[in-house]
């Protein structure tokens, strides 16, 4: 897709220098250390050649197609002209090293578009600006200035921070990590994010992609590429900027808790993405996804010699998530008749302090054999008569490969040899079991998205032609807020059902609907400029008969009219009281990024104190939607608890779909809460007791 | 304290022996090549020369003070014997090596019994048996078999498992850490965890004290060990076995609630000891406390020659509960002068990624002159004009040491000169941002628990010899469930405020009592038979007048006999209805190690669903009792939101410390529940308006 960015047969190096140290004269150099076998043009008016290359004064002489890829690193005001210049050497892809755009101001940001804008016109594809450059292992070709050549290997790398690059880079080459690509983003002028994921998901080199992201270009576009680039290989992502978010003014209770982290994880999560949630995580994970296969289950054996260490694993385990499941007993006792009397057979399973290789092994097989163990931890302490290297080769060499098993080698000097052994035997090692059981646990979860069933969005009919009028004529008048009335007919065209109920503008009216809905009634204030209806005094629940209606009635436009004189009133909405059921939230925050978000709580103190709340992204299904209610901690009591009857999940699952719909249809929506949502045991009716909405105006 | 142990001028080493991989030839080497300054006495009946030392048949020929401290590491058959030789000899402390004691069983537990005894009516010290030894950098003493001799410096390590101890010093050299004691500590037969945390707080060169535990032989001298070390440096301590706790027996909500790695954590914190959930934590944090000041306050300052890292590190300190606080107006203006103009003032201080050594200083000055920052991370990533060694030696060279320093070099290869920089330089250097940050916080952390106020335990005027009463007539009886009513006139003893009641064992008299206490009345059955009495209909509330009352006493009596028609019937419990207030849950559960852990937690589905609920060990302060409430998620609900009034704390901690009393002065209460606890606003009564308690037997 990329082909003349990732594989170009000639390059030119705009802006090469002779000067050591320069990024011109470094790129240079990195192509030629890193072997590239095709053509390396160096530019420069002022020289004849550049690291024994010679050097052209400009590109006005390669003209159709000598060039593949244009490297430029040149003074900001330079730029444009070799960009053209590029374009009529032939060049199909442009790194553009220099920086001084968007990042810099409104001047920056304007050059850079205008950049863009002459390259789109010529299908002429953009990496950066802004950036380090582009490594290839697979084409031998260090297009960067980040560093020298990392050795091959299946790890693909995108980083929106170039200084990372370079730290990652050093760092998989003190870990001896191979590396497929590396990808420096930088301002993502063209190429960004979405179209790396594409490609390296099809790259047969990329076994695994990590990346570091600050910011993501088009929500629904990353979550289609990195769904479909994790479908096919683990994509394990870094995003930083995950407190400083929040800032955006919401006003239901969904967008006071949809912060825009929240967002990232719910769309990580749809995508299959495994997020990392520290520096160290990014390659803990993508090693152990790089060398080891997925688990198919999450029983764990742990294999050590020392008891302490073997207890910290097994609770790390346990908190993971993770299950400690001691060894199926035909498999223990093969493996008793291997190891002395005192070792320990149970999980962790103990070899001893002088366990020598053999035991280990011995261990490690019937880890491998046994039906009821899906991954292994071994745990290496170095005493007096530990071997660490030759223990390292016994274990690769006895490796069936049909399970994932990590490594931790303890200590410093004393393992290094055997952690050489593990790395070089595709063995991941860590510093400490805790971290093993963090990379095993990423793989599971990756494990468990990839066997997710099929998603089947469920499609309810609807009224979305009367939904389309309201909005259209509320947004007409210029106001974003529907109130209960409106945002309730809403909900009724989407197959909510909503208390009889209607508005009256008299006293005599109150009491004829009252009549006719049926008593306890409720009694609401209907008006634009009242949000706060109950502190108000515009609020009367169990109403109980028509006397104590108009009572009510008059009483409460004599509060309002005392306690916000300047409301304007269009009446009180009168509704047939519901039978009591459990009260739970549902509503929707549209996310900048990633579109509606749908969120579900128990009512009042649980979303209100305790933050006790689910996401997740539209459109969503029926299992999705369940999977919400079961993430939040007060699920026992939707469930029942000591012999209580539970509630319909089923139901409210359905209305999470409908708003899911509504939501997907209506951009225009920007928030909605349906507070309380009221629901009861299985087969009885759901109730969307409240409602409110807030509208955008679509831009045209 | 342990002078012997430490400090001996001799040592003999029993079962010393020629061949190099045999720990009783790795202990006398190991002596010799630490440069160990007293006489070495190796001790083997079938040879003459042991790595250059005249060997001894026995320690027979040593009496009266030859021998300071005795290294024994012989078959298990013969330890007895070496162990009565080596006392004969002189030594005041016996280091057992050898294995085969409490670890292998009864018969082996047994022998450990009887060497300690022997031991004890001597006044001699035991470490082990079980363990590696013990190593002592202030005097150059390698007394054992775990490897070389540390560079020293002020980390000291204790650990229960001698695997550890030798990943550790591994680690530690692969660090070039410093250390000045390691101990393994083996079965703990004497010398236990308590002793070496006594003898290491007093000991000058130990600067940090870092443990790995398994258990803790007697809680409450470990809390005054602890705390009393705490004062003087900080306990970095990971414990092992967190999730497989929980197994014992329990009824009452907080015995349910309250695991033993609870009571673990609520030890730590009183006695101020940190604690490292990982095995990197322990040598992060060490380092942190080793060679840098404490933090005064948690406003941390960020400099970077990268964003993405500084976003990260920001994200970390946010999540951290530190703050992310900018410069002063001065510092910034000052500094502002020092950087090129495109440099972020924020916080993180962005140097840029071309920085200099000299940028790197000027942001580290402003840090440490500006009075409203506490702490300085600083965070370096490799890029093409970094100059690592040079900026470390820069930061080194400026520092004022008023403020904690961390640092984070990421990367590996390239970056590696500037960590031994920083290392030698006393600067701790960390792989991540993210990792810094969890030092600084565990620093904040020491530091503000140094800073607490003095803890005054209040003791209220009670009425003891009543509880005495109450309780040993119930353990007389070889009950130890004490039911509502039981527990109730103790709680009152204890000047808590139960609702007026009495038994009645006739309808009549029920009548009686109800118009007496005023109406309306909470009836409720009392059967040391029923547990769960409102399942069985033994429970009636809302009582509003006679009649009902006697209906009522005669339906429960007939309800009872059908559904559970072999308890017996003390009678009917006729109680005034409280006032409505907020329920809270106060409870205890006695734990094995730590005594009384007392809980809070608000009524009902918080305790039950959310287990919102916090844990101190008595005795308990006001101060910490209200820091109890602080810190439940539903705080917010009990301090009185959105305009609500509020409850009054001071009236629950006043719970809490008498229930910390009560439980204090009768270690025969295993668990007490007083649910619900009600409470109303300030200056309104509290109540107890249900409780139960268990004893356990005293052992006489």
């Amino acid at each position: 897709m990329l082909e003349s960015l990732f594989y170009p047969n000639s390059i030119a190096v705009v802006g090469a220098s002779r000067t050591p140290g320069k990024v011109g004269h470094d790129i240079v150099q990195n192509l030629i250390d890193g072997n590239f076998d095709g053509t390396i043009v160096p530019i420069n008016p002022t020289t004849d050649t550049i690291c024994g290359l010679p050097c052209f004064k400009s590109l006005k002489n390669f003209r159709d197609g000598n060039i593949d890829l244009s490297i430029i690193s040149v003074p900001r005001v330079a730029v444009l002209e070799s960009v053209k210049q590029s374009i009529q050497a032939g060049a199909k892809a442009i790194i553009i090293i220099s920086a001084g755009f968007k990042e810099t101001g409104p001047e920056g940001a304007a050059l850079e578009l205008q950049v863009a804008g002459i390259c789109a016109a010529k299908k002429v594809r953009i990496l950066g600006p802004n950036c380090l450059g582009l490594i290839n292992t697979g084409h031998k070709m260090n297009a960067s200035f980040a560093g020298s050549m990392p050795t091959g290997g299946g790890i693909s790398v995108i980083s929106q921070s170039g200084a990372l690059c370079t730290a990652i880079l050093d760092l998989a080459k003190g870990r001896h990590l191979g590396l497929a690509k590396l990808i420096s983003i930088g301002n993502k002028a063209d190429i960004s994010e979405v179209d790396i994921l594409k490609t390296l998901a099809n790259d047969e080199q990329t076994k695994v992609i990590v990346g570091y992201l600050e910011d993501i270009a088009v929500g629904d576009d990353f979550i289609k590429a990195a769904e479909e680039a994790s479908v096919k290989k683990p994509v394990v992502i870094l995003k930083s900027g995950t407190t400083a978010a929040g800032l955006k003014a919401a006003t239901s209770h969904t967008g006071i808790l949809a912060g825009s982290d929240t967002a990232y994880g719910a769309a990580f999560k749809r995508s299959g993405v495994v997020r990392a949630e520290r520096f160290e995580a990014l390659f803990d994970f993508a090693t152990a996804f790089s060398m080891q296969p997925l688990p198919e289950g999450n029983r764990v054996l742990i294999i050590t010699n020392a008891g302490g260490p073997g207890t910290m694993a097994a609770d790390s385990v346990e908190l993971a998530g993770l299950k400690v499941t001691e060894l199926e007993s035909n498999t223990a006792s093969a493996l008793r008749a291997k190891l002395p009397a005192a070792a320990s057979l149970g999980n962790p399973v103990d070899v001893l302090g002088d366990a020598d290789p053999e035991r280990y092994v011995a261990a490690l097989l019937a880890g491998q054999n046994d039906p009821y163990i899906d991954a292994i931890i071994i745990i290496l302490t170095p005493q007096a008569m530990t071997r660490p290297a030759e223990t390292a080769r016994a274990i690769a060499a006895n490796l069936d490969g049909k399970k994932p098993v990590l490594v931790s080698f303890m200590g410093g000097q004393s393992v290094m040899p055997g952690r050489e052994e593990l790395v070089s035997a595709g063995l991941p090692d860590y510093e400490s079991p805790e971290r093993a059981v963090s990379a095993l646990k990423a793989m599971w979860e990756y494990a468990s998205w990839k066997k997710r069933p099929p998603r089947m969005v469920t499609r309810f009919r609807v009224n979305r032609r009367r939904v389309e009028r309201i909005i259209n004529r509320r947004l007409r008048t210029g106001r974003t807020h529907l109130g209960e009335v409106k945002a309730k007919n809403i909900l009724k065209a989407y197959g909510f059902q909503v208390p009889d109920g209607y508005l009256a503008i008299m006293a005599d009216e109150a009491v004829e609907v009252a009549d006719r809905v049926g008593y306890p009634v409720a009694m609401k204030i209907v008006s634009k400029d009242i949000v706060h209806k109950s502190d108000l005094g515009g609020v009367r629940l169990n109403v109980k008969n028509s006397e104590e209606v108009r009572d009510f009635y008059d009483l409460m436009l004599l509060r309002i009219k005392q306690r916000a004189p300047s409301a304007v009133i269009d009446g009180v909405y009168i509704e047939r009281m519901l039978d009591p059921g459990m009260e739970v939230i549902i509503g929707m925050s549209r996310d900048q990024q990633f579109g509606p978000m749908l969120m579900f709580g128990l009512g009042g103190i649980f979303v209100e104190v305790m933050k006790d709340v689910t996401f997740h992204l539209a459109p969503i299904t029926e299992a999705e939607a369940l999977q919400m209610l079961k993430s939040t901690r007060s699920y026992e009591i939707l469930k029942g608890k000591r012999g209580q009857k539970g509630v319909d999940l089923v139901a409210i699952a359905n209305g999470l779909q409908r708003i899911s719909q509504l939501t997907t249809d209506f951009p225009q929506i920007a928030e909605l809460d349906i507070n309380p949502f009221i629901v009861g045991g299985v087969g009885n009716e759901t109730w969307a007791a409240d409602a409110r909405i807030t509208l955008r105006p679509l831009s045209k």
